[in-house]
C-alpha cells in the first residue's frame, strides 16, 4: 500500500533576475519555509514557471531544493512533458536527484486526441517505467482538459500512482473520486480557497501557491482542521479568500511573486512574456498588512 | 518591404518507428513532394508533432528538409516555445541551419496573462533579435488563445514579421486584418476547407496538413484560383472537404499519417500518447480511391 | 433588514401526462413533502421545466402550491423572463397569488450585451417595481453567464433583493460574496453536492433538485450541520454525491423525475423535447434501494 | 420538391418607444425596404428582439409585415419556443397570418439534454404538424448549441423542412451539409461577413442584420455574385466587413438600430435590459458616410 501524502505542500516560485535563475535566492526562500509546519515542496509546477525553464535549470532547482529542504520534507518534481517517452526520461532524472514523487500534468496539446483511453495509457505506461511514484496533475484552466472521476479511480489502483493534485477550483472530483480510490491514496487540492471544505470532505492536503507567500497561514489552517476547530478554520479560510484570489486568479504568478516580495521572500520578476495582466496594488507600509491590502481590492 | 509568401506549403509529418524519428523516410516524402507545384515545407508545426520532439530531433529534421527540398522551395521552421528567450534561441538555431522563416505559435500556458500587451511585447522582442523573419501562428483549438485583428495589424508593421498563419477555421481574421496589413504581408490559411474562399478574399496561400497526403490536389486548387477558374475551384474545394475533415478534425495527426500511408508516402504511427481517437476507416483496395473512402464516412 | 431565507427548499418538478400538467399529482407530491423539515418550495425553476410552461400553467401551479404547502413554508416563484418589463409583470402576478419571493434568472439570450452594468440595471429596476422581494438566480451551465461577486454584493444592498441562489457548482461566489453581503442576506446553494461544505462556509441553505426525490435526506443533512455533527454530515454528503450526480448532471430533469417515481412520488415524463439523454438505470426491487442503484452507476 | 429560398432577406428590427412597439414605424421601414431587390423579410429573429416580445406583439408585427411587404416578398416568422407543443402552436398561428415559412431556433435551455436524437425528434414532430415549412435556425453564439452536418442533412429530407439559416460565423456547416442536402434545399447565411464566400460555395442567400441598415449594399453584393463579377463582389464584401462587425458583433442589436437611425430608418432604443455594451461612435455629418464612420473604429 502506498503512503498517503498529507498536509500542506508549498508550490515554489522560481527566482529570476534579468532572465537568469538565482539558485541562492531559491535556497533562501526554502530555508525560510523550513521554519513552518509544511509537508514539503513542489518544484516545476505552474507556480514555478516550469514551461519557461530549460531542462538544466529544472535539474539545478531540484538539486538545490533537495539539499536545502528540512529533513523529512517531501520533494515533488514537475516532470510532465507532452510525450510519454520524454516524461519517463524526465521523471527518472528527477528520481536520480532524489525527488520523492513526480507531478505529471495531463498532456493536452492535441486536445481532441486526449481521450480517456489515451490518458489512461499515458499514465500507466509512465508508472510502469519510473523509479518514483506519480501524482496526476489536473489543471483544466491552463490545459483545457478535465479527467473523469472514473479515470482517476482506475489509475489510482496502480502501485506507482499515488493519486492526484486537482487545481480545477471545484470539489466535484474530490467528492466523486476520493471515496472510491484505494486506502492510502493521495488527493491534494490545488486551490487555496477550497482548503478547508476540501479537507472536510476527505482531501489529503494541498499544493498551494498561497503557501509560497503565506506558508504559516496555510499551515495554521491545516492544523485547525486537524484539531477539529472548525469555526476558527472557517474564519481563517474566508479571510484567506481575497488574498488567494489576488495571488492566483487576479494576478497569477506575477501576483504571487509580488506577495513574496512584500512578505520578505525573494519574489522578483517572471520570465517574459509572463507579466502582470493588470496593475498590482501599491505596497502597504508594513509587511504584516499584506492580507489587508489584498483584501481591499 | 517584405516578400509575401504565396502558394501552398505542405505541413510535414514526422516519420517515427518505435518512438525514433526516421530521417530517411522524411527525405523520401519530401523528394516526392518536390514533384508538385508547392511553395515550400513547414517543419515543426502541429502536424509534425513538434511538442513531442527533442531539440536535437527538431534540428535533424530541419537539416534534412533543407538538404532535400527542391531549389527555391521555402523552409519554414516551427520555433515557438513558451518563453521569449527560448524562442529567440530556437529561432536563431533554425536560421543557422538555413530556415527561411520561423513559425511562432502564440504562447498560451498562462492563458489569463497572455493579454494583447504581453503578446505584442513577445513578438516584437523576438522579431528584434532573430536573423530570420517570423510568421505568427494562431491555432486557437490547441492553444485556447485568439489574437485580435488589431494586434496582427500592428505586429505586421515590424520589418521582421512577415504575417500570420491562421488555423482558426473561420475567415474573420482574414477579412478584418488582411486589408489593413502592409503590402507584401503574408496571410496563410491553416484550414484546408477554407482554401478557396480564403484565396478569394485575399489570402496569400496556405500551410495545409492535407497537403501532406494530397499535395497535387492542393496545388491544383491554388492553380485553378490563379487562373480564375472559379467554378472548377469550387467543385474541387467541396470535394476536398470530407477528406480534409477526415485527416484533420476527425482523426487529427494520426488520420493524416494514415492517409499518407494509403497514398504511398511514409505515414506510420504517432508518438505516444497521440493515437487515433476513433477507429480509422478500412483501407480502400486502390490508392487512388482515398478521397472516395474518406468521403463515405 | 431583510429576513434571511434559511434551510432546505425543494425545487418542485412539474407533473405532466400526454403534454398536460396534472395539478392533482402536484398537490400529492407537495402533501408528501409537507411531512419533512423543509423551509419551502420553489415553483418554476429549471427543475420545474419552467421554459416549457405557458403563463397560465405557471399561475395554476403557483396557486396549487400556495394552497397545499404546510403553514409557514415559503413559496418561491420563478418569474424571470428575458425582458425587464415582462419580469416585473410576472413577478407582480406571482405576488398577487401569494408567492413569498421571486427567483429571477439572469437574462442571457444576448450574452455579449449582458454586461455588469446591464445586469445591475435589470435587477435594480425590477426590485424597485415589484411587491415581493427577489432572489437572483445564477445558473451558468444553462445561461452561459456568470455574475461577479462585486455585482452580487452591490445588488444585495437593495432592500427588495434578498440575495442569490447559486447553481454554479463551485464555491467561489459564496466565499467571495457572502462575507460582504449585508447581514440577513440570503445565499442559497443550488448544487446538492455542495450542501455541507457550503453550509460550513456560511450559506443560508439550498434550493435542491435532490430535495424532490430525497427530501428527508436533504433535511437530515441540514439538521446534522445545525447540530454540529460534522463527521456524520460529511458521511451523508458523500453518500448523496452519486445520487445527486445521477438525478442532476447525468440525467437532468428526466433523471430527477425517474427518481421521484422510484420513491413513491409522481415523476412522470418531461415535456418534449426534454427526454433522458442516456438510458436510465433499471429500477431496483425495493424503493429503499434508490441510493444504492444510483451509486452503482 | 421544395422551392429554394434564394437571395437576401432582411432581418427586421422591432421599433420601440418607451417600451411599446410602434407598428407605424415598422410599416415605414418595410415600405422603404420594398424599394430594393430583396427576397423577403424576417420577423421575430434575434435582430427583432423576439425574446422580449409578448405573443400578441409578435402577431401584430407579423400582420403588419404581411400587409406592407411588396408582392412576392417572402415573410419568414420566428416561431421557435423551447417546447415542441408551444412551437407547433406558434408556427400554426403564424401560418394563419400568412407567413411563408417559420424560422425555428434550436431549443437550448437544457443544453446537456439537447442530444442529436432529441433535436431530430423535435424538428420532425414540428414539421409533421405545421401548415408552413420550417427553416432550422442555428445561432450557436446565443444558444451554446451547434447542430452536426449529419443532423441537418437528415432533417432536410423532410418535405416540410426547407433547410437552415446558419449564424455560426464559419463555413463548416455549409461545406459539409449543403452538397448532401436534397436539391432545392435552402441554406441561408446569417453572417453578413460571409455572404460572398458563402454564395461561392453554394449558399442560397442570407438572412442578414446588416440588410436592415444597408439593404441596397447587400442586394448589390448578391447581384454582383449572380453576374459573376467576383472582383467587385470581393471588394464590396471586404468594405462591408467593418460595418457588419460594428452593427452585429461589436454593438449587437443596439448597434444595428443606431445604424438604422443614421440611415433614415427608424431604429430607436432596444427593450431593457438590451442596451449598447460600449459607447456607440458619434454620428457622422452626412448619412452617406455611415460606412466610413464605422470603418474607422
Amino acid at each position: 500500500m502506498q503512503q498517503e501524502f498529507t498536509g500542506i505542500f508549498t508550490a515554489l516560485t522560481t527566482p529570476f533576475q534579468e532572465g537568469k535563475i538565482l539558485p541562492d535566492k531559491f535556497t533562501d526562500n526554502i530555508a525560510k519555509y523550513n521554519q513552518y509546519e509544511l509537508a514539503g515542496y513542489v518544484i516545476g509546477g505552474s507556480t514555478g514557471e516550469n514551461v519557461y525553464l530549460t531542462e538544466n535549470e529544472r535539474l539545478t532547482l531540484l538539486k538545490t531544493a533537495k539539499e536545502t529542504a528540512a529533513p523529512g520534507r517531501k520533494i515533488i518534481a514537475g516532470t510532465g512533458c507532452e510525450s510519454t517517452q520524454n516524461t519517463i526520461a524526465a521523471t527518472n532524472r528527477a528520481a536520480d536527484l532524489g525527488a520523492d514523487a513526480a507531478l505529471v500534468i495531463l498532456p493536452h496539446y492535441y486536445k481532441s486526441l486526449m481521450t480517456t483511453a489515451a490518458l489512461k495509457d499515458y499514465y500507466l505506461t509512465i508508472a510502469d517505467k519510473t523509479r518514483i511514484p506519480l501524482i496526476i496533475y489536473s489543471m483544466p484552466h491552463n490545459t483545457g482538459i478535465t479527467p473523469s472521476a472514473k479515470l482517476i479511480i482506475e489509475l489510482s489502483q496502480h502501485p506507482n500512482i499515488l493519486g492526484i493534485k486537482d487545481s480545477s477550483g471545484n470539489l466535484s472530483l474530490l467528492e466523486e473520486a476520493k471515496p472510491f480510490m484505494p486506502d492510502g491514496s493521495t488527493f491534494l487540492l490545488g486551490a487555496g480557497s477550497l482548503l478547508f471544505p476540501g479537507l472536510l470532505l476527505g482531501a489529503s492536503g494541498g499544493i498551494i501557491t498561497l503557501g509560497a507567500a503565506a506558508p504559516e497561514l496555510c499551515a495554521q489552517l491545516y492544523d485547525l482542521f486537524l484539531q477539529g476547530k472548525y469555526e476558527e478554520a472557517k474564519r481563517l479560510q474566508l479571510n484567506l479568500v481575497p488574498l488567494n484570489q489576488a495571488v492566483t486568479r487576479d494576478h497569477g504568478v506575477p501576483g504571487a511573486k509580488y506577495a513574496l516580495d512584500l512578505r520578505g521572500y525573494y519574489g522578483g520578476p517572471c520570465r517574459s512574456p509572463c507579466s502582470p495582466s493588470t496593475t498590482l496594488p501599491k505596497p502597504p507600509s508594513t509587511k504584516s498588512s499584506l492580507i489587508l491590502i489584498f483584501s481591499k481590492n
